[in-house]
């Protein structure tokens, strides 16, 4: 260390000044800049440890799906009803609100492109990892502890939220240490052990219980370790602060497991066998119970995922990922609303770990136009009107035109007074992939298979496709993309999240401005 | 305002400690935090204004363009050799060092995705504006003033430079008005009437140029207006802080003005009609010169467009595109070092201007792979290459296999021993595109040739598509799409630049931390 001049002295001084200045309008000091001469880089040096730390992760969010929300929110719906409107009517999300953001690229130890175990792992716990890993060293000889186990450890109490199911690879990568993702029964048991007060979304993956380890064994456990295993939404809604542990999930999702025991898509949130009462629990309501729940003298650490933002990317059905990007926003805004009443004790961060699709709002056959509001003729989600392609194959009587009509009514494309007539390119492209669905022959190539329908059934994605290139949104990919993924954060210590930065730096900062590790 | 309460002295003076421990470290105190208590939002509120600002504005450059090029540094060129080196090799940019960063929507006043004219309006006025317009209102009835401008009334001096010529739409928004950016006559005389110091790298755009006025009047005038014309090495070495005003080009562009008078790719700078040591001089270099030139005790604002990174991408030529980013990158390296030697005074701020080409790392048909190390072999742009194609076609000789040939000396496709063997599929889409290059037929309708070659050489993008779809990298558009831009900052009021906001509150912001408003 040097001696301090009398110039940094009075510089001291001069700020305090200036601080004083700063107060007299009200504000509330959170941190001071400083300037590392041997770098020339600043770095804000100064913060409350937070004691309430929100973590939301947007399973396959970066930049182009909060584009596409903001879009979908532009005006009712979809719609960007006027020229004269398309250059104010953009939406606002709640992470626009955030005042920092930082940017972070998402690569895993053995392959560039990531996969959702290796990015959690480096989120939860600040290190990198193998494919499929679940927060443990890619060479599966070390456990790394994440921070949600840390933050238990100090005391805080502990929330892990996710629209998809409990034991998927993100949620997992917070409580569990395993091998490979696919591991469920294991992975359950990790989370029984974890001793964390709320876990809530969907339920345990129970398609993948096989053997002598049963979905009735899990609930069994689950209540020998304590916890309250709530799948009404009265029960739900009679939760409160002395409920003890808790494992919440939606009452269907104990029978149904079509969709790997997640949470409905948004868009299908009224629809067929999510249309009861005791399932109209949104991530919002999950997380805004969470925060009643966890709420103490000793703080909290909630994670909550917005799973399915992934899945319909994956699927390349923009209106499904769109509808899931506003209801895992509606979530932050109930850590926004806690943060405005406790901003010099709270941090909240939101990030994803990894773009998913290779989405843009620009297709090269509609150039520089965009139509955003013809997709607000879409109802259902590509998951869902899979099932009905699904049921016509099986029965072998469905023909082209009375397939054309149900997509009409569900997605509008074929419907001339909607602006979604079609070419005749594109009509050729649907009947040729309603022909692969139904009998699984195909023109193709299997090159121009894997090009063109990706894994998906040929006829929901050819749909999707032509009413998002219609609209002007194009896909590059049915995996995960490389594009690097902002952070958004708000509250004590929230400088530290500027710049650009890796993904297990995320962990890192969380972990060090929280002052988790021991 | 409010009275002070004691708690608040009491922070002040807590605050005052801490900054004293900072000091102790050798950091100097660049701003402070503060909380506004009514929307909770934290900004910076105290910096000194900087004497030096720099502008760097990649245009085209978005997230997936850093993205890239971050890859194609990541060892020898593109090479990311082996698995293991994958997840620790990737590149370092000069813009990764900056502290801050934000996110900018950028679209029209008129169209959702936006153009050069109406985003470098927003950049360098903070205002929104229409299609094709150069800093006026969308109407056409008022005149903005640019950043520039007033930096130059303020006693600044002011330095223009880009890659692409000096009257693009991007360098033309800072010193011209004008209701399309079409109008080239007149955007250069309002270059020569702004009396900014330094204009550099691309000419004026001579091709444009029609009518009663040519480019030896435009010579002409810039002697009258007081500007050296410099277009060879030696006398733009020569240059130095007593040369006066400065117009300075490449010796090629004075004559070739093939390329819309810009500078070379810069894959393409030892190659062929460039090759010459008057051409020989970098987007670094002109930066480099312009600190040269423009250093005085008023300060300067320096504007430094990277133009061919659009053009690239517009083209599908990811080899093309990377090149020319980090092209950009050592320009913003000249001005780190100027930032290092004065951290106190100075400001950097590096964006885009929009997305280009909706470009992804990731690609559907190579799912989660990728091979970057693949891209190594492409040793010409695609401008090059499809000169060549079109000679081709007016000599009405060539056949697909002697083509073939050609495409795998340039760009290896084809050469198995190089691990780019093309299957049936490829070979099929190669065929079809070199026929329609050499005869304008084509087996596809019309819908399917926009998106599969755009506006480009049929034969060309089919050889850059597949080697990028090879490499796993794959495009949506030939137009720019409206994915967010990143924004990054180092410097005095860089915090000011952090959050998620509008592409005119990036021209708001450096008006104000820069002082420059009257």
């Amino acid at each position: 260390m040097k001696k301090l001049s009398l110039f940094r002295i009075l510089t001291v001084l001069f700020v305090a000044s200036l601080v004083f200045v700063s107060c007299e309008d009200d504000d509330t000091q959170v941190g001071i800049v400083v300037e590392d001469e041997e770098d020339g880089i600043n770095t804000i040096t100064d913060y409350e440890t937070p004691k309430y730390v929100f973590f939301f992760i947007g399973d396959g969010m970066s930049s182009p799906q909060i584009n596409v929300a903001e879009a979908a929110l532009g005006s009712s719906d979809f719609s960007l009803k006027s020229a004269s409107l398309k250059s104010t009517s953009i939406g606002s999300l709640n992470i626009q609100e955030f005042p920092v953001t930082g940017m972070q690229s998402t690569f895993a130890e053995d392959r560039y492109i990531t996969g959702s175990a290796a990015s959690a792992t480096a989120l939860a716990t600040g290190k990198k990892t193998t494919i499929n890993t679940i927060s443990m060293s890619g060479d599966h000889t070390e456990e790394y502890t994440t921070m949600a186990e840390m933050a238990k450890a100090k005391g805080m109490k502990v929330g892990i939220i996710s629209s998809v199911s409990i034991d998927h690879a993100t949620p997992a990568a917070f409580y569990a240490h395993n091998e490979t993702r696919n591991n469920y029964v294991e992975i359950g048991q990790d989370l029984l052990a974890s001793d964390f007060d709320y876990f809530a979304g969907g339920n345990v993956r129970t398609s993948k219980y096989s053997g002598d380890y049963s979905y009735e064994n899990f609930k069994a456990d689950a209540a020998v370790n304590g916890y309250s295993y709530v799948s009404t939404k009265s029960a739900f809604d009679a939760l409160n602060s002395e409920s003890g542990k808790v494992f919440a999930t939606l009452n269907i999702l104990e029978t149904y497991s079509g969709d790997g025991n997640a949470m409905p898509y948004a868009i299908d949130l009224n629809d067929g066998i999510y249309n009861t009462a005791d399932n109209q629990i949104t991530l919002a309501d999950f997380t805004e119970k969470g925060i009643e729940l966890l709420d103490n003298d000793e703080g909290f650490f909630m994670m909550v995922e917005g799973g399915k933002i992934d899945w319909a990317c994956h699927a390349n059905d923009v209106v499904s990922a769109a509808m899931d990007m506003i209801a895992f926003d509606d979530a932050i805004g109930k850590a926004l609303d806690f943060y405005n009443e406790h901003p010099d004790e709270t941090l909240i961060i939101v990030t994803g770990d990894h773009e998913c699709g290779g989405l843009t709002l620009g297709f090269s056959a509609t150039g520089y136009e965009t139509a955003f509001e013809l997709l607000d003729y879409q109802t259902e989600s590509f998951q869902t009107f899979t099932g009905k392609v699904q049921e016509w194959a099986s029965e072998g009587t469905m023909t082209f035109a009375a397939a054309m009509e149900e997509a009409k009514d569900v997605f509008g494309i074929g419907d001339e007074s909607k602006g979604l007539g079609l070419s005749d390119y594109q009509t050729e492209l649907l009947e040729n992939a309603f022909t692969r669905s139904m009998t699984g022959e195909s023109a193709y190539s299997d090159e121009e298979m894997a090009i063109i329908y990706g894994y998906y059934d040929p006829f929901t994605v050819t749909i999707t496709h032509i009413l998002n290139n219609i609209a002007g949104i194009d896909w590059t990919s049915y995996s995960h993309t490389g594009t690097p993924v902002p952070v958004f954060a708000i509250g004590q210590g929230m400088y530290e999240f500027s710049g650009y930065y890796d993904n297990t730096d995320v962990g890192k900062k969380i972990i060090e401005v929280a002052d988790l590790s021991e």
